[in-house]
């Protein structure tokens, strides 16, 4: 489980991988960084492994929007090496039923609410191994406090977890994970119906249509996006390709099709938020 | 000092506990992380001790709010191991003659200005050794800028303590440290008394009033909690125990009284914030 | 390239400086918090330097905005080590013809765009080298994302100078960089002209005018300061100096002039912001 390091150019890389990486741990909850929240997991995980790596990827997911959480941990978990455990807690049911559990995925780990959290990182294949967290042992007490799950059940596992514990001593094999409503784009003869998933800081507005299913539509037509108050008809590579103020379409860093500004918010700009409906029309026109 | 790792089940745990494990400091600040005071204070610190665990608890901590700062810090402060440097920075009088000082408490340390900032975490208790700051040679520099004694004077001398310095070699002995006014609820043959303390990111609002306090008067009997525009009669174990925005009183994961609503933000909602009387008559009737 | 270490009271200190130090790497960035764009760029960072130190410098820079940018990563690094890796992400004009760039300055490193963002911290002298960034071996791909060449080749870049890469091995020699537009304060007999660069969290008002700029036209006389609505004749070594609510002229820990009010933010109450010119003029008299 320890990070194999193979593009290091470190000369001490055997050490390292021996001795000084024993693991990385990411955070992403809805819990913001004022309330020390956060950091009462981080204390847990450092009295569990003092010399794990932790990396905060974002805790400040609107709050109890699963959604949201899944779809910038799927984004920021592709990137991390093998071994990675993400402990993630975006949890409007704790102290329900929900069950508490942990997933193993592309060699990374998944530590958190089985309320779907994890469908986007999956993308519909079904995890390596899932467990419910039932082994109160790795757990911070027998008795977790109903409201703080975070600091007393998921982020000891994945402590745990980020020490070499297999996934399978954590507790009992799951088979079905809870999965989000996440429609997918509409296609029919005329384009594709999809919406905005994500607003980003800048104000990009990102869509669930996927970089494939634009190009498989597009086969270099011309074509109209219709979305907030506004109609696009190009797409350009990178923001810088159009002029100051206009608006355009990209295929994002992420491979999902964006809509932008160049130097300005899209969202604001063209009254787009979360939710609004991107409307792609082709013509018969080649672009 | 160095963090004893007796939970991890990592099988290098000697290793690390010699080698790679030299401290864990945390920091406590109203700086905002937009500025970079933050990250100057992180400079020195890891040119005084490149092998430190740096967390950061909180650095959104309204400005110059002493008690805030001593609430959090007292909550996230317990979950980390012995031997962890805490730094904290509310410091409205830097520069004036409040003294610098640092502390040890059940264990770890507290480096700060002493105004009252480590009053929570003490709860009564007289630390097991205080100092006030007066040795430079553990400093930045001879001549501290006066209005970043976070940087020249603080982080330093809790990057040394990180290293395993010795407490009293860091300056002279102290024996009253300042205090917070820090109102106790009011008790009497009706009911309890207490106020709004904080308000966290979900509009959670947790009172002065502690688990101990509240169970001793309630004797599980009929209760009515003003406080805002609300009277609350439940006591949850979570917040999914009451109808989606239905209002309850949790006794929260650190024993302290909270209102809440149920995926709602009770502040909000409720015309609550920080300093709002909470009054509770408890009946003769069981409930 | 590692840290020497040398103020480190640890006894261990040889054995971190051959072993657990294998470089510090800060980020600066308008990315925000959110979205998971800055933990992308770790995930890759850790993938190639799984021992490496992160400190985020700040990711709350105004988007867009590479002045500030410069000005927040210039104060910061100053406290850094020798051998610290700096990368800085503030890039309106991604994908598009300006260079990735790579420079060595006071033995730290720094990458980023050539938009200006370095130029604060050279202050006027040339860097020790610079490169521009050619080598796509050390990038994420060959073909990197038009949109993230933070995640793509600054943070991979980045990484590998943490690990000891030389910095002419990145790419090849660069004669001259982009600079800012970064206006000297004016200078006459009457006194100085000069502007605020940076309103902080507390309100405070840093202007573009030096400590030694200061002093220079000071010389012990009387003085009036006219910035936004406030005319302010006093200079105080802290905060505390003056009464609550009042404003006062400060030398900064950075050693800048900074327009303050004791307990208040001076911003709002003296409607200054960004920009606000600050006029120095001063009498015949002494102070």
């Amino acid at each position: 489980m320890y990070l194999t390091n193979r593009n290091s150019a470190h000369p001490l890389r055997h050490i390292f991988s021996l001795i000084a990486t024993p693991g990385i741990l990411t955070i992403t909850t809805d819990f913001g960084t004022k309330d020390g929240y956060v950091a009462a997991m981080k204390g847990v995980i450092l009295g569990i492994n003092p010399a794990v790596r932790i990396v905060d990827i974002s805790n400040h997911i609107t709050p109890q929007d699963v959604m949201e959480g899944a779809f910038v941990l799927r984004n920021a978990a592709l990137t991390f090496p093998e071994g990675t455990v993400h402990l993630a807690v975006v949890d409007p049911g704790v102290g329900t039923p929900r069950k508490p559990i942990a997933v193993r995925h592309n060699n990374q780990f998944f530590v958190g609410p089985d309320n779907g959290l994890f469908t986007l990182l999956l993308s519909g294949s079904k995890p390596e191994a899932a467990v419910e967290l039932t082994r109160s042992r790795f757990w911070r007490s027998e008795t977790p406090s109903p409201t703080f799950h975070g600091r007393d059940i998921f982020a000891p596992v994945a402590a745990h977890l980020s020490t070499g514990l297999a996934l399978n001593a954590a507790g009992v094999p799951l088979n079905e994970l809870k999965s989000l409503h996440w429609a997918l784009p509409i296609t029919d003869e005329r384009g594709v119906q999809g919406w905005v998933v994500h607003v980003d800081r800048f104000g990009n507005c990102i869509t669930n249509i996927t970089k494939a299913q634009f190009l498989a539509n597009h086969r270099d037509r011309l074509f109209k996006c219709y979305a907030g108050n506004a109609i696009i008809d190009t797409l350009s590579t990178t923001y810088g390709n159009v002029d100051i103020g206009d608006a355009t379409l990209l295929l994002n860093s992420n491979d999902f099709l964006e809509i932008a500004i160049h130097r300005g918010p899209a969202a604001q700009m063209l009254d787009i938020r979360k939710g609004t409906p991107v409307n792609l029309v082709f013509s018969d026109e080649r672009g």
